[in-house]
């Protein structure tokens, strides 16, 4: 019997408001060879969210649960709520032979290159400093002060571009997407280099 | 002023028959961004073949001077002819910012790897041996002793593939143009990762 080879683990990641989640919804609707890593959260539903499929909607308990097992690849609290991402989950599709998304924020992604460094890094970077304030003011919000602390954040995040594998500039959504179809494809194709 | 990037150097390679010359045609074609490093041949013209175009079309001496100057990337005689790739050629294409594509054999890739790491190989499979040796009867021109070394020639090319970045298999050449052009796109999105 041949061996299933392994899938790819792609971390689609960048600074909060870049665009990343439109990115993520475009690939996993146009391409049926992609596989969302579904993520754990505290959080209550939002309208039209579904269990297993947007996330998998947990009690605190159940989180730390899971935090205790060292059952997360990464996990972040962002307010008052917890996300993490399930290990067991992502590993059954990798396994299957599966190439598997995950969406997350830049320490996220850090995270889940520590544990699984064959893991490709892609960061979607804004157009611009001014074009990302303009899309965070857009989504109405956030106040003077948030947006602020937020900018800081971006820098703070751009810093570690040198361990991510490839940028994506989220200027036009439709050549962004094309060029992560393109990294796809592209890191299917390459010779496991022994030097 | 704002200094240029430079340009990528794409090395389109595989054994003899598997079709990269059809593959560079349908990539230049297509795409505009793209210019082709043409090659120094001491060759005759075939029908249609145009100087600067298809070949630099040399006299003996022109290319022994090439090769006293060490003015070519990589070269090969082949049967009685001497092909070389001008260095100069390329390398004004690479200043400007442009990405060149070359299409060698699995020697010649190895030179220009050699002199210019940085270079992207891309080695271009056949889907089967069996399939290879169709597509070289094919053309009608070797005979019985000539298919079985060939044969055995692209077998110790293929030992050469560890040294390649990407493996592309030519068993649709649609899906082959279109995977080298995912690896071109996403070698424009990658990081410079220090480590």
């Amino acid at each position: 019997m041949k061996k299933t080879a392994r899938g790819f683990l792609f971390i689609v990641s960048g600074p909060s408001g870049v665009g990343k989640g439109t990115i993520r919804q475009e690939l996993l609707g146009r391409y049926g060879d992609l596989d969302y890593s579904v993520s754990a959260t505290t959080r209550k539903p939002r309208p039209g969210e579904v269990h297993g499929k947007d996330y998998f909607f947990v009690s605190q308990e159940e989180f730390q649960e899971l935090l205790r097992n060292d059952a997360l690849l990464e996990w972040a609290k962002v307010y008052d709520h917890f996300y993490g991402t399930p290990e067991q989950y992502v590993e059954s599709l990798l396994t299957a032979g599966k190439d598997c998304i995950l969406e997350i924020d830049v320490q996220g992604a850090l995270q889940v290159k520590r544990k699984k460094p064959e893991s490709i890094l892609i960061f979607i970077a804004p157009p611009s400093k001014e074009e990302l304030i303009r899309r965070i003011t857009y989504r109405g919000t956030e106040s003077r002060d948030e947006i602020e602390k937020r900018m800081q954040k971006v820098e703070g995040e751009t810093q570690h571009l040198h361990e991510y594998n490839y940028r994506v500039v989220n200027e036009d959504l439709e050549k962004a997407v094309e060029s992560i179809r393109a990294i796809i494809i592209a890191e299917r194709c390459r010779v496991n280099q022994s030097k």
